[in-house]
């Protein structure tokens, strides 16, 4: 049996969700391939959306008209704003999604969109001719044809699972593993390799003792990830925090000896920021405790995820050694963590767009890639789906530059850096993060995507609106005076120091201990400007007051970046021959001939390639 | 690791959701052993509950404290009273359901369920010890211990899926199969064998010409299965019906060489009363259509249930011939329909009480014991559950006599009768069915399962107060004195002869044109006693009639069951040697000595066992 399509999608979880939803609103006749129909969107691990950078991320894809962040709001049982004591450069939104309920969202999302087809099935083979992918067969002898074929195969790919010394085969918990289909990509020359991942304890609300926890409620102000509005009135539900001690790290320390991490029976790595507790005990011998965040998994379910206690120790140990923690004294629990292994494909053997280097038309996208997080696949999978549409029709790549946004910087990086161990976005990883802030992903993504397709007239008008009343409310702040005599009282009391001269109101506003609504409060005529739709006003007051009150850093930065594009402009991918130039470092020539990279800049960011072989490559340029 | 419970149930579907919720309700510390957390309840093939005699069983469960009827009234989309032309013993309630939502439902009723816990876990080993069942052992090296074990295992044992000549491994689509249980079972002389199921293609509803087909809407005034009120309000949704055409018949058997279940690949039988399209085509070979629903699968979603198409043939063949119905000229498809081969075990072996007669404290419900349908898995596991908790103290065993519920008669059907096809329940398998009807499942059993403890007090008060109500107006009807010449113009007017004397209202109730409703518009006292609580009147008035109408049929049927009786309590298990008993057929010896009756009426129902054996029993029992 034989079905065509333009771009076909492999696996069902996040980056395969957003890839098909993208490729498909793209125009592209989309078929996205999942063994169950029942689990698309599937939050294998925590409960939650967004966190630091992540959130950002969220806010990306939802600029360039993903899904993500519409499906978290419909589902979203607690919202925080993180990292809100610092600038707004790290402020993070996070929010506490219902399992169940996120799941049927994503399966109503993919069922409305035009051109998307699910088929319920399992990819047994990938299909290439002449060096190209083209379709792929399933264990059900089903051949699926199509000009693009994205892989978004999380960790099913081999998938091995362990608990202690047992391990059982399969791609997730009481789901199975996929065989076969790696070696039908390896074989063409793509590499993979092997990484971990892991998943903490699954516990029963019924049989904790939560007044031995500190509470931790969601935002006061429910703030949302989509900008598209409107609000939905939420409920919010808490979560809940306690410690490890020295009885629950003794008692892991007794197992050690049958941890697989420990004794040899995995072998791959996991992820540094996301480790399990018997590595965090390793790591950290001197930690006498280590926190724990409980957290709810649905708004009718007495199943709770135990946040920090991801383990592969045997059950029993992994149970002992919670029942020392006080709340969990008396815990029952649904199932104990577990470890996964599963394969990965080299991301350095991708181009920007996320097709492989190897094969044309086929792309990858998420923890195939060597990357961990909902939100990182979910990322890649919106680039991947746009551009494994733009592929069907031979147009122009739509790659993101590293100051556009996250989504960018972690795509350079998994292109130009390899990966040797599961990445994680963190702001840290982006050079230019005052320019790629939660707020205003709309306005460095939204006009694009509704170019190229993606987003759609409804987002695109949305946006419009958003940004011509903050450019109104900027403007106004710009030109309306503020008198001394009329003011500084006022600003005494609000701890700032008083006027010696009339100024702007915009002036005013780059003070740290005033914000646009405590200037309201003393002036009229900004309390009136305020007055903005109900359900539009915090965005918008929160988008302008950003940018007049950092304008400054994100000028400067700017520039910065403006410097950057110019080594980026320089394209020299296939200009060299980069084993014959002797003037490079050998580590440099190795490291250039194996990723090849697209600009100059991108060859500065490869490690192992020195300062000093950029002035070599910018002298045989002629520069 | 070790877990002690009092009762063990593995698999969590119809019958393990049942079994587990019946057992902690009686208050024995409950175990679900379930792979999948996220399948609990899950409909593996049509999204509808009831139907002919299905509805009774479903009314049954919930009479006796059953769940069930509660999670179909909270997932309906559709309600249909079926055979409503008919007499009432046949009335027969049926309602589609949301499938997704039918899943979390059952999840919700299982987290509230004192006593009960969840353990996501596969079996792998029966553990036995001097002929009892004392746990279970899983995958994952898990030792869970009990006094009784239930094994609802549905299709996962072995299961082995077919779409044409492809094979494929598992317990349901996506699914892994269970490998090794069955043999940890059979070991001990329990005998297994094959079964065969299937399932039809999934449909995406926006491929569908629905102008082709006929609607079937649901019933106007909404029905519930639960016996509890209150009644919700339902936005009905409705099905679809169609037929198929000497076309589609062509290509299906253009394709039958490659049928797996006429090229020999599948040998064992599959449900009489279910049959394949392509199974319809041979036994009918003189029909040229057959009627086919298409059934919504929920309320969200575009997937559509294509009931009567079930099918194991190529997936090219199932696809072409169904394109050839005008109304899916266009389909689209999510995964064509299969076939799945799965261990059962000889229900011969069992006691009433569904426990094993080989190991004790053993207990098997649902398809695992032949049949098919989820109200005869629900049904059983109910009975499973508040045997298996019985057994726990030691108690007598709950059984139910044949002219007590349509559990009882499928029970009985497959203790004493065996199965050699998948069990399907039908009215005409019950001899007292005008005793066995939907509206009077409560009065027969949910006082019994009250006293029991398996039904809680709220829905004994909630019977109660039926119960007096019916009992009240039934006394007014007996009552009411009716004159000739008040009524005879009106009885004319509704087509039934004049009264020549006076009577009482009941008896008017007895005539066929007239009913409680008509009779209250020319009786203003019968109109005012029917001023009864709004959320119950309709079943109160329901009950009171059929009591009323159908007097005579029932009391006569009272006293055949009463003659049963007597035989039902000539208790004769262990009493004889039937091997020496030359007298009887050998036949009769034969089949007596397997399946060792426990009573002289469960004799006469064997199989091969015949009334002059009966008698040859009477005589040695002197009587």
């Amino acid at each position: 049996m034989k079905f065509n399509y333009d771009v076909i999608v492999i696996g069902g979880g996040h980056a395969g969700c957003e890839a098909a939803a993208a490729s498909a609103n793209m125009g592209a006749k989309t078929c996205l391939v999942t063994m169950d129909m029942n689990k698309i969107g599937q939050m294998s691990c925590n409960p939650a959306v967004g966190g630091i950078a992540k959130g950002q991320i969220v806010r990306e894809i939802d600029a360039l008209g993903g899904q993500m962040g519409l499906v978290t709001d419909k589902t979203a049982i607690q919202f925080r704003m993180l990292n809100i004591g610092k600038g707004p450069a790290v402020w993070s939104p996070r929010a506490q999604c219902d399992r169940g309920k996120f799941i049927w969202e994503w399966r109503t999302v993919l069922d409305n969109t035009p051109n998307l087809k699910i088929w319920q099935d399992q990819a047994d083979k990938l299909l290439v001719e002449n060096g190209e992918a083209i379709g792929v067969r399933t264990i059900w002898g089903v051949e699926l044809y199509a000009k693009s074929i994205i892989v978004t195969a999380g960790t099913f790919l081999n998938g091995l699972m362990h608990i202690g010394r047992k391990m059982v085969e399969g791609g997730r918990c009481a789901e199975p593993a996929v065989h076969n289909f790696t070696e039908s990509i390896t074989r063409w020359g793509i590499t993979s390799a092997r990484m971990k991942t892991g998943t903490p304890v699954r516990i029963d609300k019924r049989s904790v003792h939560f007044e031995e926890m500190d509470v931790q409620d969601g935002d006061s102000d429910f703030h949302q990830f989509s900008y598209m509005g409107p609000h939905r009135v939420l409920q919010q539900l808490p979560c809940w925090t306690t410690y490890t001690n020295k009885e629950v790290h003794d008692t892991l320390k007794e197992g050690l000896a049958d941890s697989p991490l420990f004794n040899g029976q995995i072998q791959s790595t996991g992820p540094r920021y996301c480790p399990s507790i018997e590595t965090k005990l390793v790591t950290f011998p001197d930690k006498e405790q280590h926190p724990l965040f409980l957290e709810p998994e649905g708004e009718d379910t007495n199943e709770m995820y135990l946040n920090g206690f991801s383990s592969s120790m045997p059950m029993d140990v992994q149970l002992n050694a919670i029942r020392k923690i006080r709340a969990f004294r008396d815990v029952e629990i649904y199932r104990p963590g577990y470890a996964i292994e599963y394969d990965y494909f080299d991301p350095t053997q991708l181009k920007h767009s996320l097709e492989s280097k190897i094969i044309k038309g086929l792309f990858f996208a998420g923890q195939v890639n060597g990357t961990t997080g909902y939100e990182e696949a979910g990322g890649q999978g919106t680039i991947a789906g746009i551009n494994a549409a733009i592929h069907c029709n031979n147009g122009e790549p739509f790659i993101m530059k590293r100051d556009e946004s996250y989504i960018g910087v972690l795509i350079d990086d998994l292109v130009t850096k390899g990966v040797d161990e599961p990445y994680r976005m963190f702001t840290s990883r982006a050079e230019y993060r005052i320019l790629l802030r939660q707020d205003d992903a709309d306005a460095r993504l939204t006009e694009k995507a509704y170019h190229l397709g993606v987003a759609k007239r409804d987002r695109y008008d949305w946006w419009i609106q958003k940004k011509q009343a903050v450019d109104e409310l900027i403007q106004f702040c710009e030109q309306m005076p503020i008198k001394a005599k009329d003011i500084n009282s006022q600003l005494e009391a609000l701890g700032t120091t008083p006027l010696r001269a009339g100024c702007k109101l915009i002036d005013l506003i780059a003070r740290p201990h005033l914000n646009l609504q405590n200037l309201a409060e003393i002036i009229p005529a900004l309390k009136e400007k305020l007055h903005m739709p109900e359900n539009r006003k915090e965005e918008i007051a929160e988008a302008a007051e950003i940018k007049m009150k950092y304008k400054g850093y994100i000028e400067r930065e700017k520039i910065v970046a403006e410097k950057m594009h110019r080594l980026e402009n320089i394209k020299i991918k296939g200009r060299f021959n980069y084993a014959e130039l002797h003037e490079i470092s050998t580590e440099g020539r190795q490291k250039l001939a194996k990723i090849d990279p697209e600009t100059l800049a991108q060859a500065s960011r490869i490690p192992g390639v020195s300062p000093s072989d950029i002035n070599v490559l910018l002298v045989l340029l002629g520069r």
